[in-house]
């Protein structure tokens, strides 16, 4: 396949986002290496502005957007942390962000995007609810939609963290959790331009595997109905991201829901960071055996942070 | 008064530790410097070997007993941070550590103590069943007793938390929580020794106030069964803590149970940091308008994340 980002434009967007967004920090712990037997080292995008690496995406496709198109502001629908970043994006520029949520979104999530200055519009809590909602605001107001994944510009942004992460320290494999697999397409990309040896993986709930099934099936298969604690994993792979995912990947791999439970306890305890439990994923997936015990420096990105600490799965 | 740890004794202590263990990040929020009105900088000793600032007292102690005393070993009881900082400092000099523990600790705060290959000696849950079972461990063994705070080694070894924090980030306050006062100490004899105009204060929990008035009354008076929720800072001044503190502190300040709760929320929801609510007690402190409101650049310790995630306070 012909591969329509090119190591320009992940360039570009690296250099268009640096200095405003963080360069996360990599953590490492004794005790998590001797129970997977290889040193293995977390990309903590937890730490990351709005507390996920969407703030990359979406900063590089608000920069990058021409000022007669960026005037009318931008915007999505998101209940998650993608809305958070187009709502922050926006602010960076200055430039107005329309924020779909479901009118059922907790109220902590709607005032982190309010606390951006972005204007929320609710929505029914249904797929046609919300892309009726996205049509309207973007048509009376002549915004830009910024899709949370499918989208060159988005993909192109994601793949600076792998960047740093290679920058920082020598990987033998990459550990990537996959939910419309932006953050994974980019790290593939990032790996193949730079003619990097790391074997790179997406890693998936067993309970949302769509990913797993589409790459056997060569072609996506969707995601139905999904009921993974994994909250960030349940969309489906895009017609953007698919073929890179598709032609580039080493495998898919997946865990179970008790798995992730556990690893996320053993991140939070030997670690001492607070994630969200779709990042437990790529951990929980080394533990498993599912990884071939082949590398000797296991790379993870840790996605996010924003998790309601009313509902941690501990007790 | 004359302070009997020198500047070479902070020196040789941060010499001996420096390299085994870890020189923790600073992290910072946007959203935190808001809510203050000031920059704050958090000094993450959670991240620190065992999880805790009390790596580097222990660390230090054991590394500086000639090799007549450390071939018998070392002792000390505890039920927290303490224990597991002179079970693993022990193991780094390849010595024998006993570690008294209550019957009822939690099982895995002794499989922690174990793992670092300390023999642990069960008591009875009191002070009295504590002490007699070191006592009868250190007559039988010859192991030598650490105290986890009431010691000058140990002083000089919480010393350099404080030593490294200078040195990456100018400060005009420290907010240092106070239990038994060993980090307190360090912090201000560093702060001093180096003739910084940083001003220096304790923070502590209004339900175990026993810093607030020693300091108040020129004497140690005692903390009676405190029920804080901020367990580390359950423990009274010593007679080598108090005379630093009391000659030193800008003042101690204190902070309700509820303060600590929100306090420790929003470290865990904008910092994304797993951490003990003895270290929420310097920033409720700060929010409750303890602090004079004149000072640009706030520093906190964040003492350690050893806590039970199954007790986490949000609900």
């Amino acid at each position: 396949m012909k591969i329509p980002i090119s190591p320009s434009d992940l360039q570009a967007a690296r250099e268009r986002i640096t200095g405003t967004i963080h360069r996360t920090p990599i953590l490492h712990s004794t005790a998590i290496d001797e129970m997977v037997g290889a040193s293995v080292y977390f990309k903590c995008e937890n730490f990351q502005k709005v507390g996920a690496f969407k703030a990359r995406g979406a900063l590089n496709t608000v920069l990058s957007l021409p000022q007669k198109v960026a005037r009318n502001g931008v915007a999505t629908h998101s209940s998650g942390n993608h809305g958070q970043a187009v709502a922050w994006a926006a602010a960076q520029r200055g430039i107005k962000a329309f924020v779909v949520m479901p009118e059922n979104a907790p109220e902590v999530k709607k005032k982190a995007v309010a606390g951006y200055g972005a204007k929320i519009i609710l929505c029914e809590s249904t797929l046609e609810g919300r892309e009726r909602a996205l049509e309207k605001v973007c048509k009376e107001t002549g915004a830009h939609f910024i899709h949370p994944y499918n989208d060159d510009r988005v993909i192109a942004g994601q793949a600076s963290c792998a960047a740093e992460f290679y920058e920082d320290q020598n990987l033998d494999a990459l550990l990537v959790p996959v939910g419309g697999g932006g953050l994974l397409s980019g790290s593939l990309l990032t790996t193949d331009y730079a003619e990097k040896e790391t074997d790179v993986y997406g890693c998936e709930p067993e309970m949302a595997d769509d990913a797993f099934r589409s790459l056997r099936a060569g072609k996506i298969i969707p995601q139905t109905n999904p009921q993974t604690i994994a909250d960030g994993l349940r969309t489906s792979l895009g017609d953007r991201t698919f073929p890179i995912i598709h032609t580039l990947v080493k495998d898919i791999i997946t865990c179970s829901e008790s798995e992730i439970m556990s690893a996320m306890r053993i991140i939070y305890e030997r670690l001492k960071i607070v994630i969200e439990p779709s990042c437990a994923v790529p951990l929980a997936s080394l533990l498993n055996g599912s990884i071939p015990k082949q590398y000797d420096r296991i790379g993870i990105i840790i996605t996010g942070g924003n998790v309601d600490l009313n509902k941690l799965p501990f007790s």
